[in-house]
C-alpha cells in the first residue's frame, strides 16, 4: 500500500530558497583581520543566483563538478550552496593536501571549474598546469590577473563575472539521490578516495546536525566554522546553518589562536567547531592572555579524540562546554555526539562526555570481530565499528562506476577501520584504528591507550605505538618515544617508562620494545603517520631497545 | 551523477530497533488514576515483537490495516510502532467520531483487526456489527469475554494473545514510501477523508518534531501526550519520542482538568501537548486549586488558535511557556511553530508568539488569491495558504486509487483551506477558513476577527459569523450571537454591539445583519459548525435584524 504523501524531493535548491527568504535576515560574516564583512542570507540568495548564472554561462550543467580552493569565507559559502542548488557538484579541494594528492583528486573528480581565493593563487598556480579537466578558474578575493592561464584555461574575476549576472535563477528539480557535493578522504594508505554526498543525504544530515541530540543550534546562534569547508563535508555546518537560520562566522585564513581569539572577542560566537589541535592552541592563548569566551555555549570537537584535560580546562576555567563528536568523511560526517544521558552527574557524566558519543536513530552501528561476527554492545567487547544509514557512503567514487571493496564495506555496512566498544545505551568508545590495534596472542592491545598513558610521563613529548612481528605472540607493541629536552634516551629510560605503565595495564600488555626518535612522522592533517613509522621499522631505520 | 551514499530506507522498524536498544532505558507510562504503570523502551521493543508475531498469526501482512480504538496508553504506543514496523498500516480510529463516520472510515480503510480498550467496549460493540472488513478484535486493558462477536469475527484477549508469542521479530525491509499509518480528517463537509503517512514522512517528521525550531524535546524530557493518538498522527509525538529517547506519559481516559493536574503533580512532565480547550480547563483548575506546574518547560498547543490571554496567564502566573503551533491531519501535522525570532522582546515577542508560527525548511508555504495568483509574503496580503513537502499529503486515500481534487490540491501543493498572511521572515497568521472568509465587494473580511472582537463585549457568550448573499456586495457578514444570561436580544442590542465594533474595524467591514441564537452548532471536535449555521439561515430558521 502506497502512502498519499507528496513525492517532494529533498533538495538543496529548496534549502537555498528557504534560507534566503524566511531566514533572510540571518548572516554569514568573514573575518578580515580587523572586523567582518557580512552578507545576509537574502543577499546570499541573490549572490548564489548570480554565481549559478555565471557557471551556466561557462557551460556548467547538472552533474558537472565545481571545485573550490578556498578558505572559509562568504564566497565559499555561496559556492557551497549555489553549485548543488543548480544541480552541479561542489568539490571543495583540501588546500593542505600534498601536491600530488591535490592534482590526483582534481583530475579524478574531473573538476571543470575551480573557484580560488586570491591569497591561495601562488599555491594554486603550481598545480594548475597539471589539472587536466579544468577549463575555468574564478578568482575570488584577489587579482585574477595575477594568475597565468595555461593553454585551454580561462581565468575570471569572481566580482566581474558575477556583476553581469541576474540575481534570480530557475533551479532545476532533480532526484534527491543525485550528487550534490564530493569530498576525498586524506587516507594514509593508497590514493585519496572520493565520497559523493547527495541532496538527500545532506538534507537529512542537516536535520540531524540541528537536532538537540547532535549540535542543536538554532536561529539564535552564531556558529564559528573553524573546521575547513574542505574537510569532511564541513561537518554539515553550512547546510545546517541555512536550515536553522543560524548566523555563520568564517575565519578566512586567520586560523592561529591569536586572530581566532580577536575574532571571538569582536563577534561573540555562541557555537564553534574545530579539531582538538585548534582548541589546544586557543587554550594556550587564553592562559597567556585571559579573555572571557563564555559567549560560546557549545564547542563541538571532532576529527580526533579530545584530551579529557582539555575538556575540563575549557569548562572549569572558561565556562565553555566541549562537546565531543565522532565522524568521518564517509559519514557526512555525523556520527556520534557525546551528550551524557540525563540525570548523570559528576565523574560519571565526565566519563560519558569523554566517549566518542551516542548514535542518533538515523545512524545504525555495530561492532564486528576478526571473524566477521557481531559482538555485543556490552561496553566491554571490542570490535571494528561498522555503520549504516542514508548519509553513510556505500562505495567510493569511480568515474568508471563504483566497485565495492570488501575491506571497506561489509554487506551494506561501512567498515570504519576504527576499533571500539559500545555501551548498551549506545555510547561509543574508540580504542584504536583496526590497522593499528596490536593483536597479541589472540588478544587486542590498543596502541592509542599505550600512547596516551606513556605521554603522561614528564619526560615524554610524544609517543607512537605500532605492532611489530613477534615469533611467539604474532605481534607485540613497539613504543616510539620523542623525549622532552634534557631527558636521556636508552635502556634506563625505557625501563623507567615501562615501570610507569605497570599498574595501568595488564602485565601481558606491557611493551618490551622501545625506540627513541626525533619526531613522530605526521600526515598532511597532522595525525601520526604510523605507516611511515612501520616502514622505518621494516627498513631497519629504528634502533630498538628490547627489555627482558 | 549519482551519489555514493547508501540507499538505506527510512524505516519505522529501524526506529523501533534504535529506541529499544540505544534508548532502551527510556519509558512510556500510563496514568491509572492513582499512579502509573511503566514500561521501558526495551520492554516496548519486546512487546512490539510479540504483537507483531500475534498479528502475523492472525494473517496480517505487509500493507494490511491494523486499527486501534483506544485511549492514549502503553498498549496504544506499542501498536503505534509495531504495526508499521512489521509493514502493516496503523489506523487509529477516532473514538469521538459520530457513529456513522466511525463506521464509514473503518470500512473505507478496510481495517482487518481492531485493538480496543476494555473501557471502550460498550461503545465499540455498537459499531462492530457494521464493520465489514474486520476479522479480529483484540481487547486490551479489559475483559475480552465482555464483547459478543458477530459472525466471522474472532475476539482475543491482548494479554493472552501476546503471552504466547516470541519477543523477537524479523521486521521486513520495505520501501520508505510505503504506507505506515493512516488518519482520517474530521472534515465538516462530506465524508471524512483518509491521509496515508509513509515510513519516510513519519521519519522526516519525527526529525522535525525534535528539532529545536519545532518542539525540540530530548532524552531529558518527559512528554505528556494529551493529544489523542487518533488525532492528526498524534502530532508526531510517538515517533519523535522513540527517536529522541524522551519519556512518554499517557493520560489514558483521565482527560479532565482534575485528574490531569493530579497526574502532573505526581509525574512532573517537562513537556505537554494538547488543544486549547484542555489547557483552558487546566488553567481554570489551577485558579480553583493552586499547584506548581513549572516543571513543564514547554507546552505545545495547536488544533485551533490559542487565546493570547491564555498564553499570558500560563506564562505570567504559572511560569509555563505555551508554544503555539499550526498543522493539519494532512500535514503530519507540523506545520509552523511560533518560536519568536531571537533578540525580539516584550510586546513584539508576544506578537510573534501569537502567530501560527514560522515554517521549517522542509515545509514550503505560499499564499494564493482567488485567481490562483501567488501573493507576496509581506505580512499584510491575504491569501489561501498552500503547503508542500515530503510529509504533506498529495492526495486523499481511495481504495480505487487516488484522484486529486482540484479544490484540495493545486499543482502539487496542498490547499489548506486556511486564509492568512505571512511575514517576510516566514511567520504565518491565519485569519479565517477560505470557506468562511466574507468576500464583500472584492475585499476579504475575516469572520474570525469579527467573532473574536464581538466576544469581547460583556453581554456576549459566543458569536459566529457567516457570509450571506448580498445584492450589492455579493456577500456580507451575518453575526449570530449567543447572549449571556440577563442580556436582551433585539435591535437595541445589535446596535450596541455594532457600536462596540466600530473603531476596531473599517466602516465598510461593520456588519448590518445580526441574529440572536440559543447556541452555536458545533462539530464532533467542538469547532463552530458554520455549515449548519448556513443551512439554518438558508432554511429561514434564523430571525435576522438588519441595521440601517
Amino acid at each position: 500500500m502506497l502512502s498519499t504523501m507528496q513525492d517532494e524531493p529533498l533538495s538543496l535548491a529548496t534549502l537555498l530558497k528557504y534560507a534566503s527568504t524566511f531566514q533572510g535576515d540571518s548572516t554569514v560574516s568573514t573575518w578580515t583581520g580587523t572586523g567582518v564583512r557580512t552578507m545576509t542570507y537574502r543577499e546570499l540568495g541573490a549572490e548564489a543566483a548570480r554565481l549559478a548564472n555565471a557557471l551556466r554561462g561557462l557551460g556548467i550543467g547538472v552533474g558537472d563538478r565545481v571545485a573550490t580552493f578556498m578558505w572559509n569565507n562568504n564566497e565559499h559559502m555561496v559556492a557551497y550552496i549555489a553549485a548543488p542548488a543548480m544541480g552541479a557538484v561542489l568539490h571543495a579541494l583540501n588546500i593542505r593536501l600534498f601536491p600530488e594528492q591535490l592534482v590526483y583528486v582534481a583530475n579524478h573528480a574531473e573538476d571543470q571549474v575551480v573557484i580560488v581565493d586570491g591569497t591561495l593563487l601562488p599555491m594554486f598556480a603550481q598545480y594548475l598546469p597539471n589539472l587536466k579537466t579544468v577549463r575555468h578558474v574564478i578568482v575570488a578575493n584577489g587579482d585574477a590577473a595575477a594568475l597565468e592561464a595555461p593553454e585551454g584555461v580561462r581565468v575570471h574575476s569572481y566580482t566581474e563575472l558575477l556583476a553581469a549576472q541576474s540575481d534570480t535563477y530557475d533551479y532545476p528539480v532533480i532526484d534527491e539521490r543525485s550528487a550534490a557535493a564530493m569530498c576525498y578522504t586524506s587516507g594514509t594508505t593508497g590514493d585519496p578516495k572520493g565520497v559523493v554526498y547527495s541532496h538527500r543525504s545532506n538534507w537529512l544530515h542537516a536535520m540531524q546536525v540541528i537536532s538537540p541530540n547532535s549540535m542543536g543550534f538554532t536561529e539564535a546562534d552564531t556558529v564559528l566554522a573553524i573546521v575547513p569547508l574542505f574537510h569532511a563535508n564541513a561537518w554539515g555546518l553550512p547546510y545546517a546553518a541555512l536550515m536553522s537560520g543560524a548566523n555563520v562566522l568564517m575565519p578566512d585564513r586567520f586560523l592561529q589562536p591569536g586572530p581566532l581569539l580577536e575574532l571571538m572577542e569582536s563577534e561573540k560566537p555562541t557555537f564553534a567547531a574545530a579539531v582538538p589541535t585548534i582548541w589546544g592552541g586557543v587554550l594556550a592563548g587564553l592562559e597567556a592572555k585571559p579573555q572571557d569566551i563564555s559567549h560560546l555555549r557549545t564547542v563541538v570537537v571532532g576529527g580526533s579524540a579530545v584530551p579529557p584535560a582539555m575538556m575540563q580546562a575549557f569548562e572549569q576555567r572558561h565556562g565553555v562546554r566541549i562537546l565531543h563528536a565522532w565522524g568521518m568523511t564517509e559519514t557526512s560526517p555525523l556520527g556520534s555526539v557525546a551528550h551524557p544521558p540525563s540525570g548523570v552527574t559528576g565523574e560519571e557524566e565526565w566519563e560519558y562526555r569523554f566517549t566518542q558519543g551516542r548514535f542518533p536513530a538515523t545512524v545504525q552501528a555495530r561492532l564486528v570481530d576478526d571473524e566477521g561476527k557481531v559482538v555485543p554492545n556490552d561496553g566491554e567487547s571490542l570490535g571494528e565499528l561498522e555503520v549504516r544509514g542514508p548519509w553513510i557512503t556505500g562505495s567510493y567514487y569511480s568515474p568508471e562506476g563504483a566497485t565495492i571493496d570488501p575491506d571497506k564495506f561489509d554487506d551494506g555496512w561501512l567498515r570504519t577501520g576504527d576499533v571500539g566498544k559500545i555501551t548498551p545505551n549506545g555510547y561509543l568508545t574508540l580504542v584504536d584504528r583496526s590497522k593499528d590495534v596490536i593483536k597479541s596472542g589472540g588478544e587486542w592491545i590498543s596502541s592509542v591507550d599505550l600512547e596516551n598513558a606513556v605521554m603522561g610521563h614528564p619526560s615524554v613529548a610524544e609517543a607512537a605505538v605500532i605492532g611489530v612481528p613477534d615469533e611467539k605472540w604474532d605481534e607485540r607493541p613497539l613504543v616510539a618515544i620523542v623525549l622532552k629536552e634534557g631527558a636521556e634516551p636508552g635502556e634506563g629510560q625505557a625501563t623507567e617508562l615501562r615501570d610507569f605503565l605497570s599498574g595501568k595495564f595488564a602485565k601481558w600488555q606491557l611493551p618490551e620494545r622501545w625506540t627513541f626518535i626525533a619526531e613522530v612522522p605526521k600526515t598532511s592533517v597532522g595525525k601520526f603517520d604510523k605507516k611511515r613509522l612501520r616502514a622505518q621499522f621494516a627498513d631497519g631505520d629504528l634502533t630498538v631497545t628490547t627489555l627482558s
